[in-house]
């Protein structure tokens, strides 16, 4: 036994608004079912950390106004907290070592992934938890990476470690495609998985370095359970909006990464979650009883509604239709459909 | 006084099924408010037709199961009889001659074409009635072409008999691409508009000549009124199902042609609908509150429904969205609509 009590913090704010309008504001990204089984990414994750902690020991941070819908895909006895507004994941993060505690250690894992390999996972978080423990470092999973996507963080391996770990040399926030592509030239870069591993007091020291006064008011807050919810949602607010990535991750000296050895997608977009999915002989992904395609290749179409949707004609192209709208684009703009639910938020 | 009763025959037995998902097996295309003042293109055609003729000289011969639907659009007085089954426009014509009776001339029309022009279409048809009731003759009206429409028939003007009309020298079929550019290179050409006056008796001794058996079964049916609508009922079904211009107008020896002064737009199409639409900036039709259209070029995007269709980063492409379905093509798709009806009738 390590002396420290092993937690999950899974983090669930996202609105996840590249899969509108089959997302909504009130069923995000990592509520749809999008993952093996039918299971919503949220669920999915959850099964993952079950694996590593016991459900008393999860934490899900989310939206105040999406505890709900959160709290009826969690298992009984992990617990949900509802930010009263979004403040990135530093402040959540923090705040979820200190509901830890002393002598505790904990994996962060975005919601809304999919990681289907779980003996893997869990032999690779297992391992990442040993490690923290041991030697009070910064875990990150870095992916292999499959082309250059300009969506995610990459992390540049630095001196190896041995036992599957590295130094991270570089932390580097989303490139341009060009820059994307030099880092795969050059090798030696994973993707950011937003995967983390450590142990409490370590990353609250890391994150003191830089952001004393965030860590000095969510100490002030107190236990949750003793009025500490009301503190939280008094404190919470006030604090920088700001990602673990800037306020810790590029700056700590004792940030180590691993090559994950398990599957991940982050399901950025349509065309991402189209990938997964089993094709027609014209290389169509159909859902939807009421879809009928006619001359169509390569298209992405997809109907949660009853009644027909026809389309003919058309190359590479996405259409979907559900409760909350239709979508109609080339699959190649796919990673642009916030720029739909943006306009909708302006009213335009 | 010429001796002749003026009667308007108005054809509204077709499905319209170029324009789903907006026009429904109960909602055909001349239901559909696609003329000026919001008015069905079935009420406009009456409106025409009420220029020439009184109401109770005004006959519309539809479908059986759209007669409901077609005397909610019809002004007191004008009568509607539904065939039981369709039988292309020469027996639902000669069925008319006779209800009409001896001593009468009528006018054909359509009811799903779009023309503004009264003015010009009543002197039009005015002269033609004056014509026609002299020298029993068949009338038909001929559009000076725009294109190489394959969509459309084509009549060849022969002598010139004055007074604006001509010899028809030949009918011509649904021509292929090649052949309607030879046919607007040679000059001489017009679309044929289905709109056609003559006398009554001149008409049924044309019809006689080529389809005897049609003309005497409608013979014997009797006049309406005294059983005659159960008579025609159980006759019709029995009739050849042919057009009135392979029946009569190809092979009849007195047909004369007008080139029509009047605008005319057969909207086959929902391109040739958008056509007369008025476009943003980037060319785009859009109707519909809840419509959104982000970086799109020369697209029809339609919707009836409530909701919001978003479309984004498409050019030259039909979206439209209607309680009877969603339909999604390449604007140059737009005449092959049909094979989407066809589809789902087929259950495909």
């Amino acid at each position: 036994l390590s002396g420290f009590r092993r937690h999950v913090l899974v983090l669930a704010g996202g609105r996840g608004e590249r899969f509108w309008p089959w997302s909504q504001p009130d069923r995000p990204k990592q509520l749809l079912p999008l993952a093996s089984g039918g299971r919503t990414l949220l669920r999915a994750t959850l099964d993952r950390a079950l694996t590593l902690a016991d459900a008393s020991d999860i934490l899900i941070m989310t939206a105040k106004d999406l505890v709900p819908a959160i709290q009826a895909e969690a298992p009984r006895g992990v617990q949900v907290l509802g930010e009263p507004v979004g403040r990135n994941t530093a402040p959540a993060i923090a705040a979820a070592a200190l509901r830890f505690g002393a002598a505790s250690s904990f994996a962060v894992m975005p919601s809304d992934h999919v990681i289907e390999d779980l003996a893997a996972f869990t032999a690779d978080l297992t391992s990442a938890f040993d490690l923290a423990e041991k030697g009070g470092v910064l875990v990150t999973f870095g992916i292999p990476p499959t082309g250059p996507e300009t969506n995610l963080g990459y992390l540049k391996q630095g001196a190896v470690l041995g036992g599957g770990f590295a130094r991270v040399a570089q932390f580097c926030e989303k490139p341009d495609r060009a820059r994307a592509e030099a880092f795969l030239g050059a090798g030696g870069y994973t993707w950011n998985s937003g995967i983390f591993v450590w142990r409490s007091d370590a990353f609250l020291k890391a994150l003191e370095a830089e952001k004393p006064e965030m860590v000095a008011a969510l100490r002030g807050i107190g236990p949750a359970g003793d009025g500490g919810d009301a503190a939280f949602e008094r404190v919470f607010p006030t604090l920088e909006s700001i990602s673990v990535d800037y306020a810790v991750m590029e700056k700590a000296p004792n940030v180590v990464m691993r090559e994950a050895s398990f599957d991940w997608d982050d399901l950025g977009s349509w065309s991402a979650w189209a990938r997964r999915q089993p094709r027609d002989a014209r290389g169509n992904v159909i859902v939807g009883a009421g879809v009928r395609a006619l001359d169509c290749d390569r298209c992405v179409i997809v109907s949660s509604e009853p009644g027909i949707l026809a389309v003919m004609g058309l190359e590479d192209t996405i259409v979907v239709r559900s409760a909350g709208g239709t979508l109609v684009c080339p699959l190649a703009a796919s990673d642009q459909v916030r720029r739909v639910t943006q306009a909708l938020r302006e009213g335009a």
